[in-house]
């Protein structure tokens, strides 16, 4: 059985925010960031505490733009991909509202806005911060190398974003974004083991979860001006089309990857941007102010992650993963 | 501000269940236990292995327990003290449901009750699964020292629970217990370094969740049968009654912690239980039993998380805590 809920009450992102390390600040998104840092540890005397900046920084950035105060903010919910997602617990820690932690690895800024339309929709609360966000020199350390042992990358590999993005989902929003329905992922294993191809593990758990979403919403992929997914990366992407291919279900027309768009792929990122950031910073910056220009209207967003740990990777597991969709849609009326 | 949620249709507990260790099945609570391992291998080759099987397997347990199939659990809510929290993906992996992964430490069985609550109650889902659990040897060699070692354990110490539990929430549920209230926790921090020392850490988290809870609802303690935190431990707990003391809040009569009540304190458990398989455990077997007899009617059950990392200790940081209130009522009439 799959699980796709429905929002009668259509709960809006009234605001969004983005903030980006220096490396995505110069990628194809750049104008589209709002905070661009010269500088990837932000002042802080270690990375993580960087990454813990950004994610308070821009959930702030975000109520702000949304022109309400912290204490209007009924509830944060937020997970990263620091172990015990600290980055999220130390923000909340700052931010002090109520706060929900959670993990889905790199699907966090999906899973997290699903939630928030469930709490929004049903009535509980009036507004929500959804957030989450990655550091590369964070993810490095913590799931591949040191940083100073200058390992070589391989050619299927993504790079980690350096970047946080939020989003404020609220009761109120009149024409603006309103998620509509959501599509929860099952986590789903190829049995890919190797941890730097992450785009291999996780495009299979994005195939299932579009075509759970297609069969439970009576819709097909020409319902959405955008199929986004993130972050497969280039190789992940190509992955995807061809299941897509192999089912009869065609995605040429309308689909890109978050991986694939946030840097010029040249020089080091093989395949494209990974991490919870990627598509939080792709998503929130990017895709949200289309949404606005109404150069979009209709957008399944799904992020997608890759449960692993290095303990499991060391144990000789496989790479599980998940995805969870998300479709954002223009009102059509001020409802 | 803080967050209550109020459910009008009072989502049940239709089903738990409970798995225990070697040690934890000779404790206090060994006869509400469903099963009681003789070996905390679980027949696996490693403690993380062992550790998701339990979890699987009790989450299996309370899906039979419920008189339903897998196919029928709309969403599997789980984390666990794991890096990456692969217990729960992994478990979710076996299980094929659709899964949502979640981490707020050892409170993570109330984050978990309080969501499922809010999607079933909003009538998004019908029944959900709701689990955590932990592992001694795991949360040592992960948190503090390899078991080889045999480091001694100062005296403010807790011992990490064997064991995981699982409820069922359903839309369903006739005179069982139901899920009425739940107050979301804020992070509270004190500046507790010792990571020894987590019942310290944590005990203004459920001081404040409790005063919240209170002003929220317009209760006081006398409105609860039973007041269970967890997993504070002894000293955690007198710091808990010396604080609501202070604030004129009464909680002698009806407070217990799960902490405290799991093992016959008296070796080497100092504090009594922690881990979020603490609570899991305790609620889900003594205090779930004692619901369904009517021994109890009102509980308030507020688990506990320590929201810290070895790295964020390794950098100096205090010890940030939370803790989410759930109120379990007996159901007064078959509605």
């Amino acid at each position: 059985m799959s699980l796709t809920m429905f929002f009668k009450n259509k709960p809006a992102i009234i605001a969004t925010s983005t903030i980006c390390g220096p490396k995505e600040s110069q990628g194809n998104l750049a104008k589209y960031i709002e905070t661009k840092l010269l500088d990837d540890t932000f002042g802080e005397k270690t990375y993580e505490k960087a990454e813990c900046k950004m994610l308070s920084f821009v959930i702030e950035k975000a109520v702000e733009n949304a022109k309400l105060n912290l204490n209007e903010i009924d509830c944060l919910i937020s997970g990263d991909l620091l172990n015990q997602i600290i980055s999220s617990s130390f923000s909340a820690r700052k931010l002090d509202v109520p706060y929900l932690g959670v993990y889905n690895a790199c699907s966090t800024m999906s899973e997290s806005l699903l939630l928030s339309a469930v709490m929004v929709d049903g009535g509980y609360v009036k507004n929500v911060a959804c957030a989450t966000g990655s550091h590369f020199s964070t993810a490095e350390r913590q799931y591949r190398y040191p940083l100073e042992l200058g390992s070589v990358r391989p050619p299927q590999a993504q790079w980690t974003v350096t970047g946080a993005g939020c989003s404020i989902v609220s009761s109120k929003g009149g024409l603006l974004p309103r998620i509509t329905t959501a599509t929860v992922g099952k986590v789903t294993d190829f049995g890919v083991t190797d941890a730097n191809n992450m785009g291999a593990a996780m495009a299979p758990a994005a195939f299932r979860t579009l075509v759970n979403h297609f069969e439970d919403t009576n819709r097909n992929p020409d319902y959405y001006d955008l199929i986004l997914t993130g972050d497969l990366g280039a190789l992940g992407s190509r992955l995807l089309k061809k299941l897509c291919d192999d089912k009869g279900i065609n995605i040429d027309k309308n689909h890109v990857d978050c991986g694939e768009m946030i840097y010029n792929i040249d020089e080091k990122e093989y395949q494209g941007g990974s991490g919870a950031g990627c598509s939080a910073v792709v998503f929130n910056s990017y895709v949200y102010k289309r949404l606005l220009k109404r150069k979009f209207n209709k957008v399944l967003f799904i992020a997608t992650g890759a449960l692993l740990s290095t303990l499991s990777t060391q144990q000789g597991e496989t790479i599980p993963s998940i995805a969870h969709a998300v479709s954002i849609e223009n009102g059509v009326k001020d409802d």
